[in-house]
C-alpha cells in the first residue's frame, strides 16, 4: 500500500481537473496585479464558467469563498498548483526526437507545470549521442537502462503515427506507466497504464472545418 | 453568400472530426505496408473505437465499404485528408515567440498537416527582426499590416497566460477569425471567432493525477 502523504488526496472527475488550470491562470494573473480576493462570479466573468460551477470544482478540494469576500487569492492557488502536480518534479522520457519531440524538450513552460525531461530517445544514428537544451539523446535500446537508473515513469510520445504502438510497447516493457502520446495513433495498453492523448493535429482538423463553416455563413 | 467549390462539403459533429485523424493515421500505416483495403472491423481492432462507430462516420462523408470487401485505403486516404484540410496550405501567424511559440514554428509535422506559419510577433525587441526557421518575426504593432499583406485569418496564441486576453482582442481587431490558444486562459471574443483550445498543461494535470490514482490503487 503506497500511503504516506497523498492519503488524504480527492479524487476529482476530469473535467474538473481539466477546469483548475483556467482557474489557476486566471488567479496569477490576479495575483500579479496585487488582488488578494476574489469571488466565483468574478472568476466565472473572466473565464466563460458558470460561477455554481467553479464553487462546485473547488469544493471540492474543500475551498471555501467567504461571503461577500470570496476567495483568498494567494491560498487558493497553492491548493491549486499542489493538487494539480505543478509544483513536484515529474521526472518524463521523450521518444522520438523528431521535430515535435525536439520542439517540447525546448518548451520551458513543461518544466513551469511539474514536467523535467531528462533524456531523450531516437533511433536515427545522427541524433544519438546529442543534447537538445542539455538533455542527453540516447539509442532506443538504453530505456531500459536508463529508466532503473532514474526512476522515470512518464513518456512522452513523439513518433511518426506508424511506430507509435512498437514505441509504446517497448516502454511499457521498460517500466513506464504514463505515456502521454501527441501521435495521431491510438495506443493499446492493459489497464493499469496511464494514456493521455493530446491530438494536435486532431484540433487543427477541427479548426479549419469550424472556420470553413463559418465562411460559409457569411 | 460565400459558396463554390465548398457547396457540398457536409458538416460533420467535432466528435466525428476528432476521429477522422485516427483513421487516417491507420490507414496512412497500412498503405505504407502496401494493403488495399480494410474493413470497418479491422480499423476497430486497432484503434479502439467501436466499427460501428467508424462506418456511421465514414457514411457521413457519404464514404461506403463493400461487403466482404472493406474500404478501398488510398481512396479512403484521399477523402479523408480532403475533408480535414490537411492538404490545403492554411496560412498562420504565431503569437507570442517565446518557449512554445518557437517550438510550434520548428515542428514541421505542422506543416504536414496543412498549417503554413508565415510570421511570428512578439513584444520582446531582442526577438523583433529575427528568423525563426525562416520565418520573420516582427513587433506586434506590425499585425493588422502583415495580416492585410497576406490574407492570414489564423492566429496561434503562445504569450504568457496574462497576457492573452490582450493579445487574442488585437489579434480580432487585425482581421484574425480563428484562435489557435495554446494558453490556459479562456478567451473571450464574439461568435463569429472560432476559438480553439489546446491546452497541453491541463492534459498534463490529468495525466499526473491519473497516475498518482493508479499508483494509490497498487
Amino acid at each position: 500500500m503506497a500511503y504516506g502523504k497523498t492519503i488524504s488526496r480527492v479524487i476529482l472527475p476530469e473535467p474538473t481537473i481539466s477546469r483548475l488550470p483556467w482557474y489557476l491562470a486566471y488567479l496569477h494573473s490576479q495575483m500579479s496585479h496585487g488582488v488578494e480576493h476574489v469571488s466565483s462570479t468574478q472568476i466565472a466573468k473572466e473565464i466563460n464558467v458558470d460561477a455554481s460551477q467553479i464553487a462546485k470544482d473547488l469544493s471540492l478540494l474543500s475551498v471555501r469563498g467567504k461571503t461577500r469576500i470570496g476567495y483568498e487569492v494567494g491560498s487558493l492557488v497553492r491548493v491549486l498548483e499542489d493538487y494539480l502536480g505543478f509544483k513536484k518534479a515529474h521526472k518524463a522520457f521523450m521518444i522520438g526526437t523528431g521535430s515535435l519531440g525536439r520542439a517540447l524538450i525546448q518548451d520551458s513552460g513543461l518544466t513551469q507545470f511539474g514536467l523535467s525531461i531528462v533524456a531523450g530517445f531516437d533511433v536515427d544514428p545522427s541524433l544519438i549521442g546529442n543534447e537538445i537544451n542539455g538533455v542527453p539523446i540516447y539509442g532506443i535500446e538504453e530505456l531500459s537502462n536508463r529508466q532503473e537508473e532514474t526512476g522515470t515513469e512518464i513518456g512522452i510520445l513523439a513518433v511518426p503515427a506508424e511506430h507509435a504502438q512498437d514505441a509504446a510497447d517497448t516502454m511499457i516493457a521498460c517500466g513506464i506507466k504514463a505515456i502521454w502520446n501527441f501521435t495521431p495513433t491510438r495506443i493499446k495498453a492493459s489497464g493499469e497504464i496511464v494514456i493521455q492523448n493530446t491530438s494536435i493535429y486532431a484540433h487543427l482538423a477541427v479548426m479549419y472545418n469550424r472556420l470553413e463553416e463559418k465562411q460559409r455563413m457569411l
